[in-house]
């Protein structure tokens, strides 16, 4: 493949759309043709983030500023519930990685009742794929809009749908407990994510009420073949990036820890970016900090017939940005790890 | 009261140590008369901790300089293990509260196997009185040596033991998530503590096998009337203090969230320590960062029957230090708080 | 003393505000009864800063609603350039101590040149008394308005005014490179104050520029007896809390580092919060956390000629509220220690 | 260039052994051919950096296991003092970029009198290049050894050798006020380096008396043509990675900020690596972190005839391990930036 791809970012100011920009500009296929932010509109990329000011970049531009005529691949990073309609006034011929919520909850009655108002866009709804690549990556090839999944869906779907999938695992009485760092919360100035608000600290938030949960319940239901209900708290942790996921579960009887190592063996070792530890090695943020990687690790419980997994990843990359590149790669056929190909940054 | 009591503290040169001389700074009735640190002995306080160098302490001696002819109370620091003979060696004129694991499980059996070696002190063990405060305060009154709970095992159980009392909650599924700041793992020097290997990041440690589950599962047991074993997974948070547990719990049949909330408030109320927040409030370490206070939270689960909490402490206050200071207020009749009244410090 | 002070805090939801209420809480003699904040109005400082939600205070109202007619101190925390006219409508009995910079400057002109705009009021400035309490004693006892010193200044002068008062150091050549915590920077939710923005990351500001420059200046110049011109650079630090100041100045021909701590001795020695450290031992800001102490370290320079003096204090205690305190200490006759006697918390 | 260059990383268990791995693991002229670090000999290294497990990577040996025979470079990131034997015993054909201090200073007086003991490679010493890759590219292309600059040392030296060569400030009153991020503290486990030591709060370190002085003054003593002396002060600041380094000179009587801009533009300006900010632009460490860049800013201070620089590295990567990779490029005919045009991490 000679011809770069022609990206356009909307959204560019926020935290994922610089995340993008760092991994694409070292991406040999990808061309950073267009960059919007309508807060941002006329300041140069290096303005708005100092350490990309070296780098030669378009600058920001309002979104009705923009023209995708030559464009091939939209990424978008608008807040959701702008977002729908954005992209339904896309010109037919871009592909489009959304990195919002607005696509991933293929019920638009589920997405009202989680958003509190009605789906603006739902004819593409129907077409939208949801990205979650290494168990999507033949939908992806063929998608227009793919509905790249959110942070702590990816860390907690990775390892549970394979378990449920191969009927290791109960579908109730389902427990992800979930860590993130803050860049998580985005860039806008809240007093909530100062840095004297967050440092040495933390907290849950959104207990029994995150609209991640129907993200996740949907991607275990469709594993499970029955609705999957999950009790699900995150929680910010004083650190810029990274989640980490401690789920517990029941095992179906007669099933072990071997088998669900078994069932995650064969869904991921072939892969590039997720990696099943070995029994008593316990995976840490910092492993995968810049990384598109997922790692997982898994142990019987003391409690009979429970099994505890541990999965981490980087937010701003497996978490987003890395995994919409990644989709990217597979949209446009080129190899999956393309320009995702550095170890973690430690210490 | 106005005669001092002349205190003793042996290891005073780990966190815990350090903590309790601030707390006794500003005490009315406490006199530290005697400091000891066997690797640190002939320094001055203020070289092993220089924020404490404007104070007139005595300097640190070693265990076999020090003289208890004097001392009232012992609080002993040691690391676990190396406790039991130092305690059993101490003249029976002194009242002890240890803040080791030494005697907090009253079988010595499940302390054997869960450290790896006989107990050393089997008579001491069985005057031995397990001093969370609130719910043992009589017991603490006249006990000779008390056994300072865990931090963890402190922050699982007010929360938990009131609701197995009043046959709210089932005694089987409890899952408890634990997130710790860095103080907890002492000031030994180990790379794994280092700033660089710590900060930013976080990770899961000791899942389904750390020590303080026997701990908490002896409190939750004895609640209960029955054998009761839990999921426990603690978690090392770049923070210096703070303890957050996430609690998982089954509702008994028609019992809900309301009747847990009015469990809690019958239990601490009318306690200065101990504060169930209003429905909707998540706490967070921050509050309690530098004191003894424990906050608590809890909402019923979308899950059927599921009930989440939330609790928090200062793992150096109400997990260590704090709480054997006020286990010492009520050994010596002193309001309980005394000493122990300052507000949390934020920013 | 048995009467306590009434007191009202003017501004009260900034982190100055909230750490006024922390130290008044167990001082003795105050009685905190009024609290104003125009944007929080309605709202209980438990709201507001939840780890102050157990004590029972007042309820923030607006300025406007405030009744100053029982109040016999009022602590204003505004911003600057509010300042002036507020404290210019105060009721005449009330006594001031002013923690912005709208009194600092006794030079009308200077503010203006600094500040961008004429001094409001003119006439209140001239009764103004700079309170840096070890070396405005007696005029802060007699005062009505204090002008609390700002947070850079306070590490600055401490140890730089005695050694010009004694013809120590050159009034010359004077560098002061200053390294404060995001505390600082206030609790506005401004972009630049995000988590992922501060932290693991320091960065200069305000170099050659910043309004705390004329502030050093007056105090050096009055010190000297000529006009002092400093080189002052602050820098913001991944910290909640702390400064330190790293100076570097030349001693007059003849005088060495001994007669520099010689001064430095005379000055403090006999005082409560100013401790000038043994040769060799260096402060960190952890030393100083949560307490109203300055630690001050010095040792002659390589260079011939040139001294280095490094000071440390808790910004939010010395360089504002705990200084804030001391002066009201003074000016009520207390014990100038009074409510201020805690140790630092460390770790 | 179609062979790679075989690489050995002596002491590679370290930070800048690591980072050294991470490197050159995107380097597309590197093999890692072999990796020793005695006290880890036998582990894999992913056992001592997990971070890294996924990598095919030789095992870490002992020195003494090592074959050099198919080896063309070392990176020799050992301890000082034990540096100089080791490379005075590897075989003649292998080049070498040391990053430890043992060949920075030319002469072994100035070494002997800092260190504490003889120069134990006086010959070798005599060949040794002192890779400032920038200022001293020709020399570095043919070496067999190059001494990789000290982070501090590169921090101050790259914006000040040029100002000193061309005449624009003096030699005399040089201050260089240093900031540092905790790696540059190393991985062993040293209580004063726990996270808890060192997490919000600084300190002071070195003052008058760090090893780096004398490697800044060589450097700039060859630039001026004169012996220079600097006083320079080095602080530990809460984060992983970065130096910010604050310089105050005095300029030449009759020269300006405009000569100093242009002089260091003239230096700069055709680099990779060292950008010039805008007037009135300050940088920040987080834009540098993870690259090879150093950013210099500066501005004509309020006091007549001073200047104020302010530069930024990350100390791991221009202030160690990519400066010895950017040396490699020149050494191996390369193009300077291969392997390093990655951008910063942020956040």
């Amino acid at each position: 493949m000679t011809k770069k791809i022609n990206i356009a970012i909307i959204g560019a100011s926020g935290y994922t759309g610089a995340e993008l920009v760092r991994l694409l500009l070292t991406h040999p296929h990808a061309n950073i043709a267009l960059l919007t932010g309508d807060t941002q509109a006329g300041k140069k990329m290096g303005e708005v983030y100092p350490h990309l000011a070296q780098y030669d970049l378009p600058a920001l531009i309002s979104l009705e500023q923009a023209d995708f005529s030559k464009i091939d691949l939209v990424f978008c990073c608008l807040p959701h519930a702008t977002t729908q309609k954005v992209i339904a006034g896309l010109p037919q011929h871009v592909r489009i990685v959304d990195l919002s919520a607005d696509f991933r909850l293929a019920d638009v009655a589920v997405y009202e009742k989680w958003y509190g108002h009605p789906h603006q866009a739902v004819q593409l709804q129907k077409e939208a794929v949801y990205g979650l690549t290494e168990l999507a990556r033949e939908a992806v090839k063929e998608a227009r809009l793919v509905a790249n999944p959110g942070c702590y869906p990816t860390s907690a779907q990775l390892p549970l749908i394979p378990l449920l999938q191969d009927g290791i695992i109960e579908n109730s009485n389902i427990i992800i407990d979930s860590k993130s760092g803050v860049t998580g919360a985005g860039r806008s100035a809240r007093q909530a994510n100062l840095y004297c608000e967050i440092t040495d600290g933390m907290s849950a938030y959104g207990v029994a009420s995150h609209r991640h949960a129907p993200e996740i319940e949907q991607g275990l239901s469709n594993a499970s073949g029955k609705a999957v209900m999950v009790s699900f708290t995150p929680h910010l942790i004083p650190m810029s990036r990274g989640i980490l996921s401690t789920m517990y579960v029941s095992l179906v009887k007669g099933k072990t820890a071997v088998d669900a190592r078994q069932s995650l063996s064969k869904a991921y070792d072939h892969e590039a970016f997720v990696h099943i530890l070995a029994e008593g090695i316990w995976p840490a943020t910092h492993q995968v900090k810049g990384t598109n990687n997922c790692l997982i690790a898994l142990k019987e419980d003391r409690v009979a017939g429970r099994l505890i997994l541990v999965s981490v990843i980087d937010n701003l990359v497996k978490g987003a940005s890395g995994q919409a590149v990644q989709n990217m790669n597979v949209m446009f056929r080129l190899p999956e790890n393309t320009g995702l190909q550095f170890s973690a940054i430690f210490p």
